[in-house]
């Protein structure tokens, strides 16, 4: 099992309609791969074209520099998590039944998207001022999406949780470390590992499952 | 507050007794400290000794490569926390009670040393193949003596555990995501948070606590 081709990721992203070509995506995909192996630092322009099968002058019709392709990937990838996170948790059901849809979901996202999850999580260091700043705002959020939905369980009487902040810290860092640990060698499915994730959330937020 | 230096990280390290120079330590902090910014493979021997202090020249005195200093780094890292999860796994006590601790120390510990925390977690790759082989069994070592305490604590009862390895594998990921994500400007000592995530483990696992 390969890790999920960026395109599947974002699905808002894909060429067609929004006129994006087909050479953006393969440069995006090319600068995901050569970032999570060896640093954005350590990769140059060139590395990113010759992954992408074209020169370092036919990369730069479409992005300006290396920072511009991470500053995308970075954004594209916190929305989509962000998209997800907004998605479970205002869908039907209880507080538990969202928090576990969540998790589910978080977690298998970061294990399919696990190329993509160490260039986003592990490189916001090296973005650009304005890019870093949009990205710290949609992480913001998705930690807010969390905590306020640990808050209605508890108002509800279902989640019993003392330090809300520490605990919704808790739920997002063991999805997004998933994308450090897992790999092709990993023998439960990203689905597997959801579902038992979901499980073991629920019980540290003190519902009785 | 700063991350610790490298040397209160592994007290068996400090020379005097082992007659290893100051330099050697200098050097390895520079390399945390290099590698921690701008990932391994974009950090130069010159960066190094730079930040040490003294000539390239002077550095291969003591170190044959960046990759021995990563190496060192590396193993060293690994050892220490092994040694950390091993003394609280054998302690005094019921399970509940060493799983508290070791969840405790092994969170203050990634909060603390971050910096190193990160070199040892997100640079594995670019060890050279025989330090990989050592680091992944020191890996393994942390894995096995977290799932034999969740064991004993299933077989006596405290515990309600289904799959051991995955709530393994969520123990030690919530510590070692510490690392990426804790700063100076953390509202939360590393002592507070490890307290929290003791209770957090603990009804993870299905502790009554």
């Amino acid at each position: 099992m390969t890790s999920t081709p960026i395109a599947d990721l974002w699905p808002s992203l894909p060429g067609g309609s929004d006129a994006r070509p087909e050479a953006a995506y393969r440069l995006l995909q090319a600068a995901v791969e050569s970032f999570a192996e060896r640093g954005f630092h350590a990769t140059t322009t060139r590395d990113i074209a010759t992954a992408a099968g074209m020169s370092p002058a036919a990369l730069y019709i479409h992005y300006q520099s290396k920072a511009a392709l991470l500053a995308e990937i970075s954004q594209a990838g916190h929305a989509a998590t962000l998209a997800l996170v907004r998605e479970a948790a205002a869908g039907e059901g209880e507080p538990v039944a969202r928090m576990r849809r969540l998790v589910e979901e978080f977690t298998t996202w970061h294990a399919r998207g696990r190329t993509v999850g160490r260039v986003v999580n592990y490189e916001l260091h090296a973005l650009p001022e304005d890019a870093y700043a949009v990205v710290a705002a949609l992480r913001l959020d998705i930690e807010r999406e969390v905590s306020a939905l640990i808050e209605e369980g508890v108002t509800a009487g279902v989640f019993d949780v003392s330090e809300v902040r520490t605990a919704a810290r808790a739920v997002t860092s063991l999805g997004i470390d998933v994308s450090r640990w897992y790999t092709d060698r990993s023998t439960e499915t990203p689905e597997e590992l959801g579902r038992r994730y979901g499980e073991l959330v629920l019980r540290m937020l003190g519902a009785r499952v």
